[in-house]
Order: C-alpha cells, then structure tokens, then sequence
C-alpha cells in the first residue's frame, strides 16, 4: 500500500512525469530498450484518443486501411531527403524464416514509400483522386534518447496519406488536416495548441511543408503534438504515383501526410497534471466518474452500496467506475483516483443516504473549494454539466498559463531570457537557417513554427526588415 | 470498365478467391513477399469485426493493452516446445540506428514471451489476479506458402493472455473465449462454426490443450478460424509469473491466450461467395445496402435523386452507399456492388417515384427470385425486416451446406472417399500421434478438432474400442 508522494514538478518536473506515468500504470518500461508497455489505463485513453479523431478523419472523407510493417530498404533510397532524415532511424530486418534475406527489410518509421508504391499502382486516372487514407498503426525510430511516451523506438500513431490531382487541393488538406488536429486538442483534449509552419530546419525529411500543432506543458516547454505536411510532388516523383487528367495527359500527383502519436498522451499528462497527479479531460478520460462508498458498520454497507447502484445507474451514459475494494480506507481511495486523474468523484456515505444527497469532488480543483454537496434526484444532469464545466475549465486554464508564458521580444539578449526559464519568445524573425542553427545551439531553443504576423518589423537577432514573426522554445 | 467474369468456384476455387479478394478490393499483394494491403473495403470490414469482438472482450471483463513489437530473441527460448514452434518462422531484427545489435531482437510471432516478463513484474499477489488482457496488434511469421487474408507474413489479429490464480478457473477462461469466438462466429459473421479441442499433434506450442472453431468453406476444406489455449503453468514457469496465495504461499499463475486474425476474412469469403462475388453478412458488411438511382433524361434525374435522398435519410440506421456515379450503367453498377457483397440493393427509378414503390433486391438470392417491390413509406422497418432475414437465411443455408458435407465414417476406405472430394469425416477415433500423421501424410486430411461422443465405439482406423470421436478434413 504505497503512498508514497510524488516528486513535485517544481522539484523535479521530469522525475514527476516520469513516476506518474509509471504509478498511475499508464505505461511501463519493456525489457527492450526504449520500448514502452501501453498498459490498460493508458490504452483507454489512447482508444478514447482514436475515437475523437477517426471520427473527424471520417466527417471529412477519409477512409482506414493497412500497408505492410516490412519495407524493402531500397524504397527508403528514392526519396532522397526522406532517407537522408530516416537512415539513422531505422530497425533492420535482415532474416527470416532462419535464412538471411537477399535484401533486408526495414520496420517501417512512416509509410510514405510503401504506400505510394501502392498508390502508383492504385491511381489511373483523375476519377480515382482523391485518394483519402489513413492508416492506425505501430512504427519504429531507433532514438537514443526515450522517454515513456513523448519518444520510444516503437509509437503508436495513425498516418494520413492523400493523393490530389492539383497542388491547390493537396495544399487546402494539409490545412483541413492542421485544423482537424487543433480542433481536436482544444475541444476533445482541453489542449491549448498553436497552429503553425515549421522552418525549413524543422519540416518532415521529403516534404515541401510541414505544419504542426505545439502545445506549451507544466514546465513551460514546448511539445510537437501533431503534424500535417504538404509533399508536393517528391515523392510522387520519387514513386511514380501518375494519373491521366480530363486531356488525357499524364501528370504527377500531389501528395500529402499527417499523423498523430501516443505521444499526444505526454501532452496532456504535462499540460493538466498536478503534484497530486493526472488530471484527465473528462471527454477522454477513460473513468469519468469514479464513486467511493463510505461506510464503517456491515448495516450502513448495505444501505450505502444500495445507493451506490442506484446513483451508477442513473450515470449510465458516463464512463463510471465504482471502487468497491474491500480493506482500503476512503483516503487511500482518494489518493488513488487522484494520482490518476479521474474528472470527479463522487461519495456516499450512510449521512448521504439519510439526506438523499452527494459529495461530489472536482479533480482539477483540489481541496475544499472543488467540494459540492448536491441533491440525488437529477445527479444526471448535475454530473453532465460538472464534467462539461471540468472540460471547460481545464481549457480555460491551459490557455491562460500558456498566454502568461509567452513573451513578446525584440532582442536576442531578451529571447535568451525568456527562454531560459520563463517560457517562450516570439519575435520578428528574419528567416536564415545558419542563424537558427545559432539560437539552438546557444540557447537550446528552437523555431516551433511560424506566428501570424501583420506587415513589418524588426527581426529580433539581425535587426533586418522581414514580415516573419516566429516562436521560439525549448522542446521535448 | 473491366467487366470479365470470376472464374467459378466449379473451375477453379482457388482463383475464384484470389481473383474476388482482388477485385473487390478486399486486399492486394505487397510488394513485400508475402504480405498483403488490407485495402479499405477489407478494412472496413475488420472494424466491424474488431468491433464484434472488442464488445464481447468487455463485456467479459478484459480490458486493451499494447505491447512491444520486438521480443528480445532469448525470450523466445524459455518456453521449450515454444521456441520448437516458432523459431522457424520469425523475422529478425539484427541492425538498428546503423549498428549491429548485441542481442538480436524478433518480430513477435505471438507475444506469450513478452507479456509473460510484464505480468511476472506486475502480479505479486492473489489480490492482482485475474489478470484480463487483450491486444489488438499485427505478427509476423516466416511463411512460405502464402495466400491473401489466410496465410501471410505480416496479419493482424487480437491476442488475449489472462491470468489466473487456479487451474480451474483458466480452464474455464479458454473454454469461455472459445464460446465467444463461436457466438461471434455464428451470430455475426453466420458462419457457422464447429468448437472443439485439437489434437497433440495441432495443438499450440507451449499449450497444455488447444481449442478452436473450424469453419467448413464452400469447397468443403476446413478452416481454423480461431483458437483458445489453456498454458497450464509452461509459461509461468519460464517467465517466472508469481503470486502469494491468501495463505501467503508463493504459486505459479496459470495463464491462458487466445487469438482470431484478419484470417477470418477469408473464412467469410469463402463460407458465402458465390460465382457473382462476395456474399457479406450485413451485421458485419461495411455497406448494408446500396441505393442505385437510375433514370435517362435529365428531367427523370432531378425526380429520383430527391427521392433517393428522402430514401437515404430514412435509412440512415444503417450503413448505406449511394451510387451516383455518372457514366456507368445500372447494370455495371450492379455487378459491382454484387462482386462486393453488398447484401441489399435499392433500385429508385422513375416509375417507384411515380409508384411509391422501392425495387429491392437481395444479394443472397440471385435473380428474379430475391427481387421484391415494397412501399417507400415505412421502408426503414422493411429493410430492417429483410436484413435480418438475410442474415438469419446466410446463416441456415451454411450449416445446411455444412451438415451435408459431413459424413460418419466407419473405416479408413471411407475416409479417403470423404476427404477426397466430398467432405469432412467423422469418427470414433483411438487417438494416437502416429495414426494421425499417416493419415496426413495419405490424404491430406488433419484432424481438425474432436468431436462430442456419448459411450464408446470402434475406431475407423484401428479397429479398437474408444470413447472419443474426431473430425478429419483437408485444412487450409
């Protein structure tokens, strides 16, 4: 019965995350390095991930489908800034079946090469486009440096891949697909994300354009949560992937990728979490409600767990879960559904049974002030707007924390201080690649993405004219 | 507008499949050996499978996890009739991040090994027990005779591994999923399956007792379509997987895991094919019905389409296509949704708007016979009605075909004729390694499962007195 506290993320915000996700058994190392065990809690919440977000790849026309785990290592030659950005990466199959392979197969760390060699087999003419597919899937990255979650050799992810028959189009879905991505981490995950480009520095090995959704976590750094890339025509080039248009020429395909990973999970583990633990938003938590009897006496058990089902059953359409573990005391029990994140909790206990009401306690509001004692009759509705309160809250403060820590800069002395430990900098920015290449080095802190910006001004370290502004911070 | 026929199952069954899972764009062919694309009509349908299943899982008390694709290869040897098994077959990875890896790592096969290390580290005591777990995951296994859906490198699949405090109650557990496995079998996908236990020789390695149910396709071969093994303490043993009885006695767990893969798209191909195409069951088929407007002049268009729109929006219970291709003709469009299974088809032409009528026509019955004319008001309820009348008709019209294709066998003689070409036998069988592989290696024919007996009889191969009974059939 450990109880045992966290390290406080003031204390040691990496150990913090690193223990919660242990203790609160949303994952757990595996015995190959870098790799991660997804352990039930977390894979809920993953599933609840994959609902809010296949639902949305379908409302806009996508359709599933799976491409093969193996590739044939020359695919990952023809493109030649995708190998040139994936050859460190790459696990290597080099036998099957007890033979050595004539040529070794790569573990696929994005399908990019296989799936246009399907798709240039696939495509004929204008009246197969667009091709609108999306894959759910493993992928591996052999990274030295892993963290549960935000980098491990093997994620979880889906990949989008899409075929258009005009650059016009290809550019307006790997926008349609940023926005998806951003509606879903402010609306389904209480996540505040920036929409932005990246630099030529930070795009996708093989892209044209990269586009990403950043989040700001606990500790102030920022968090790549999901990207969207318009290819152009390289890799259709690369592979071949052609149709005959309505004149009966033959023309290249523009291509587009986007994907999403578990390590959005780290996302919102880092921008909700407290020192007590998780704090989940509750329409993707995968316990909404948790409900705690109390109770001494073998007579007040019977009358309390006879509420406790009546109460559940009223709760139906909610995701609840009733603690009913014999031999832990409440406290504990309290502790417990804390440190993993559980929206609300709801008590009954033999005084609420004779008044006919319930405590119910907010999760992201700790102690007494999120403490509510509310009538039985019509707990539904009470819940209902509770947990849609809780969702919006949880935004509300995200957002607030993020814009607190972000700061306006006009000098290269003033980005270094804020990047350094009060959050992120935005500036002019005239765009070079050799002076981005500076900051990181000097500063540790990279170009997120592009800000919006109007007109003109100053960049902020060569003191030029540009129409740029950009975000700049440490990163996981 | 290729509009060549299927070979018949008559001339040739085993193009009949490859042909129809191409063409209906069920899967194609990698250019991996091997492996194959799961195309998203394929696709679609293994969601509504996963979905099927998933539901049941719950309901039954197991929760998902994920679990690493690379298994460490000493893993794989702790386990002696496991590694027996598997060692043939498995991919390795021998390179990673551009250098040679101290310890080769494999693509997992099946994940006893890996799961076994996590639930040693995670059960210490009777109270973490049972352990209920699911992943749905894709394998790879070193075959050299592949066919699409049935046999492939690369397939995915779900995998439960549970453990268990008691012997009894991990029997009970493989007993339980193999009743899942067949009430999802019969009443989802009717394709009515036979349960039973399978030999020594067939049975998993590392298992203590594998049970599976075995489907009978429509050239009358067996296909295992998924199985449930009770590991009795094997993996426990090698993997160390612990826990302190209530009488604070250290004990091996007793595990069980239990698997049914993309491989039971091809059992539903085959159950319900027929010469046109695909015959999908509509509980599981990713379109229910599809609605072909048709009409000639411009002026016939405009009425129909907002009467199948009307249509549509009635049935929108269900998952319904519509057809608006230009160009094409009804005809075309017909055979191409009966290719693809589709298991109702509307007909909205000018004359049923005048009429009020819908012209429905039924995949299962082909012909004039499956044709009926119904009113287009209270069509939501017909064409509920009439799915479950297909569904319930697919289901008898298999088992018909199943029962008549079993034949009681009384001697050896008798078992070549129905193995042969007719069927599958079965018999009073005195079990027997040896017997069992000289009838292999004669016929061809394997012995699928047992089969329930009452009393004793006299063994068809040997003349001896037993009191089991089994069924033989060639197998894919």
């Amino acid at each position: 019965m450990e109880e045992k506290k966290l390290p406080s993320r003031q204390e040691n915000y990496s150990e913090w995350y690193n223990q919660l996700v242990l203790r609160s058994e949303m994952a757990d190392y595996a015995p190959v390095r870098g790799c991660m065990v997804v352990r039930p809690y977390g894979w809920a919440l993953w599933e609840n991930i994959q609902k809010a977000l296949d639902n949305r790849f379908k409302a806009t026309g996508h359709v599933n489908a799976a491409f093969p785990l193996l590739i044939p290592q020359s695919f990952m030659t023809k493109e030649k800034e995708h190998v040139e950005g994936f050859a460190p990466e790459l696990a290597v199959v080099t036998h099957g079946g007890g033979e050595k392979l004539e040529e070794p197969l790569v573990v696929r760390p994005t399908s990019e090469t296989i799936i246009g060699t399907m798709y240039a087999k696939w495509i004929q003419s204008y009246r197969d486009l667009p091709v609108l597919v999306n894959q759910w899937a493993n992928v591996v990255r052999w990274e030295m440096r892993t963290k549960l979650f935000l980098r491990t050799l093997e994620f979880y992810w889906q990949e989008g891949h899409t075929a258009h028959a005009t650059e016009q189009e290809a550019i307006e879905e790997t926008e349609r697909m940023l926005d998806v991505y951003a509606d879903f981490a402010i609306n389904e995950a209480a996540v505040p994300v920036i929409k932005g480009r990246k630099s030529e520095t930070e795009k996708f090995a093989g892209a044209k354009a990269t586009y990403s959704i950043e989040a700001m976590m606990g500790d102030t750094k920022a968090l790549q949560s999901g990207t969207s890339h318009f290819l152009g025509q390289n890799f259709a080039q690369a592979f071949d992937i052609k149709f005959l248009d309505e004149n009966n020429q033959l023309q290249f395909c523009w291509t587009t990728s986007w994907g999403i990973s578990t390590r959005f999970i780290g996302a919102i583990i880092m921008t909700h979490g407290d020192d007590q633990g998780l704090i989940l938003p509750p329409r993707l938590a995968p316990i909404q409600v948790v409900v705690v009897p109390i109770y001494r006496k073998d007579e007040e058990k019977a009358l309390v767990m006879e509420k406790v089902e009546e109460v559940t059953k009223a709760l139906s359409a909610f995701r609840v879960k009733v603690d009913a573990r014999e031999g832990l005391t409440p406290g504990f029990k309290f502790n417990d559904w804390e440190l993993k994140g559980v929206p609300l909790r709801i008590e009954i206990g033999p005084k609420d049974v004779q008044n006919g009401t319930l405590a119910l306690a907010r999760r992201d509001i700790p102690g007494r002030d999120g403490k509510s004692f509310v009538p039985m009759a019509g707990c539904t509705q009470t819940v209902a707007d509770m947990l849609e309160t809780i969702q919006a809250s949880l935004l509300t403060k995200a957002t607030k924390f993020r814009d607190d820590h972000i700061f306006e800069v006009e000098s290269y002395e003033q980005l270094k201080d804020v990047v350094n430990d009060k959050g992120w900098a935005v500036g002019w920015w005239s765009d070079d690649r050799e002076n981005e290449a500076k900051i990181k080095e000097e500063t540790r802190a990279t170009l997120r993405c592009y800000a919006p910006s109007e007109g003109e001004g100053v960049c902020f370290f060569t003191g030029r004219k540009t129409n740029k502004k950009a975000y700049f911070a440490r990163g996981y």
